[in-house]
């Protein structure tokens, strides 16, 4: 009999124990062993959960307990769920995790101590909830070299840009409704503002790269500012409008950036709709390759804890190569020095005028056709966000600027 | 310094040694140990390559030589893969394979010596060649009960009828491109007839549901009667013909089957084009998974022999679960006895009198808009391929039948 404890018994710590009663023998056969819940750590009482018995609130009564050989935290935020991610690692727990705010933030810290406790810390579920994707990162890609990540990470602004998009629908409007499904938070800016995108590719960027960035140096754009103009613009430029998380990796140096684009069809994330999260990875010699699922939801992101604690559990994860987190200030790219095309929207002047004008400091110039009356739209390419801001800065004219992806 | 072998040096086998040259720091972190090939078996002489030196024509030099711990197999067909990996695992080697059909048709035997001997038999680069999906399977997927596996397993037909979709030509046209391209042999039949991507769901069946399938428990059907009308009638459908693998498991039992089908657009399959592949896994916690990537090539098919090659070797693979194959006859579930909705394509008859004949014997019939002069086209739902046998029986107006997805 393995024990372990569950830190936080709310949305995906109760499915952990759900996920474990339901898939009891499946876990045994990978296990080797029966799993048991022996703690539960909350301040709240459960008085009608057959696992009401096992909550403590003094969480050192899990640390130490040396029965216990692995702790879920599922706490969220950074604190306490660090400072008591690091007591069970040096007490020789592994620790598994679907808390990305705490891996983004303290990944370095919490992966160095727990090879030097000789233990696994695992994070599946922080990024993508069910889909599987940081473990075959490690696994099946590693002697691999990765140029690129790019992914939908947030599953509720891609089901407000896809409700916009089918619907034509205004972003306050479908952003209600997302809170009315609870999809979305009642303080939804975390999603929206691409904050919850930003950590999630925090982590992927840092086992791609090995640096852990620090939140401030990775550029997260709002999808509020999209209106239904700019979907119909997309679909005349046979695009969709996503919010897309970037890890761009050069021998010169590495760029993370959230921010939403026009995606074109024919790019297999152009079809990842509603809840749905996906993350693409460019390697050398494997070419592009894509995980795609349910991102978020009490079921995928528990069992994706799960997985880990079978991967813990069974001695699969420390024969698997553990990632290494630094974090090196100046090593990652500023996002105003990344190049893109962009989709360009004016108001009260001529699609003649506007890009003769653009031509000056932009290569390629082409008019969109079928623009509303009064509007002119154009498709520029190429140049720096610095380029840009001093091209646009002081015109009253300009209504939207949406980066080609 | 660990010693392998590789048999066969053809395109898979040389890509091997060039993954092993390109990517030696990365591997060498993550084996913990440098990888030497110090045999390769093959009939020719390679005077040209660095490795040249290391050919030998007897198998019983690698076999016997204890120095050797892993052997990759990359030779194709059954025979004598077969020996030579039972030869190695019972020599207390890894195995590790692109080889499908010896997957395919001996798995359970190989895995099952690989077990007695305490070595590995790992197979990630038979399926979805450069996609990583064996192993996910095998750990991200561990401890979750698998309802369904559906994929585009071959790059070829995938190739072939995309190109039909998008320039509406003929089917026999474009298989000559394809094999001008390279894209497929000279002797077409393993991939138009299905008989590949069979092979691959196999194995994929196998891995979800334990049994591994006879050959001829496994329904396989041609691409070559597709037509641009049916590509069209598709479109208008709001669908794309897809050449689809699946392997459903229910309760009562588990069906394998290969076939054309009509796939709705808003399925993730429709937007798999060109080469490219991808595995779809429906699980009963994670609800569903899809894995995407190049299918084949030397570059993506090597990489992915090589992510083995250091699975074994770093010991992450002996910790992994193996998984268990067995074959067990009458337990996979007549093609026949499967249902689906279907695409009929009628000519000289009128669409009313049709569908008043067809709903005779479906719940459903709805009349396709758009057909082309003296056509009629139905969607009829739903009926086993018994019913539909019944149905159609010396009907000499019945143009197509495809299924929908």
């Amino acid at each position: 009999m393995k024990h372990i404890a569950i830190l936080g018994y709310g949305v995906v710590g109760g499915g952990i124990t759900g996920v474990l009663d339901g898939n009891r023998e499946a876990i045994r056969a990978a296990v080797g062993d029966d799993v048991n819940v022996k703690y539960i750590l909350d301040l709240r009482d459960f008085p009608d959960s057959p696992y009401g018995d096992r909550v403590v609130r003094d969480a050192s009564v899990i640390m130490n307990d040396p029965e216990v050989c692995l702790v879920a935290e599922t706490m969220g935020g950074a604190h306490p769920a660090f400072e008591l991610s690091m007591d069970a690692l040096r007490a020789g727990k592994h620790v598994v995790t679907s808390n990305k705010e705490v891996v983004a933030t303290f990944g370095d810290k919490l992966l160095a101590c727990a090879a030097q406790n000789g233990v696994s810390y695992l994070f599946e579920a922080s990024v993508g909830g069910g889909i599987p994707v940081i473990r075959p990162f490690l696994t099946s890609l590693a002697g691999e070299r990765v140029s690129a990540v790019r992914g939908i990470l947030n599953g509720t602004t891609n089901f407000i840009l896809t409700k916009m998009k089918t619907e034509m629908r205004p972003f306050a409007d479908v952003l209600r409704e997302a809170q009315e499904l609870g999809y979305s938070e009642k303080d939804p800016t975390a999603d929206i503002d691409g904050i919850d995108a930003k950590r999630k590719i925090m982590i992927l960027g840092a086992l791609a790269t090995g640096i852990l960035a620090d939140e401030s140096e990775v550029y997260a754009e709002t999808i509020s500012k999209i209106s239904p103009l700019d979907m119909d613009a997309a679909e005349r430029a046979g695009a969709v409008i996503k919010l897309v998380a970037t890890a761009e990796i050069e021998d010169g140096g590495v760029a993370f950036f959230v921010c939403p684009q026009m995606v074109k069809k024919t790019d297999l994330l152009a079809s990842v709709d509603d809840v749905y999260n996906a993350v693409s990875v460019t390697c050398r010699v494997t070419g592009d390759v894509l995980f795609y699922g349910r991102g978020a939801g009490r079921w995928p992101t528990a069992g994706a804890v799960v997985a880990d604690v079978v991967a813990a559990l069974s001695g699969a994860a420390s024969a698997e190569r553990a990632p290494v987190f630094v974090k090196r200030s100046g090593t990652v790219k500023d996002f105003r020095d990344v190049s893109f095309s962009y989709y360009v929207r004016l108001s009260g002047v001529s699609a003649m005028d506007a890009s003769e004008e653009f031509e000056r400091y932009f290569d390629r110039v082409s008019v969109l056709d079928g623009s509303p009356a009064g509007k002119t739209e154009l498709i520029c390419s190429e140049a720096t966000g610095r380029e840009l801001e001093k091209l646009l800065s002081g015109r009253a004219d300009v209504e939207s600027v949406i980066r080609m992806g």
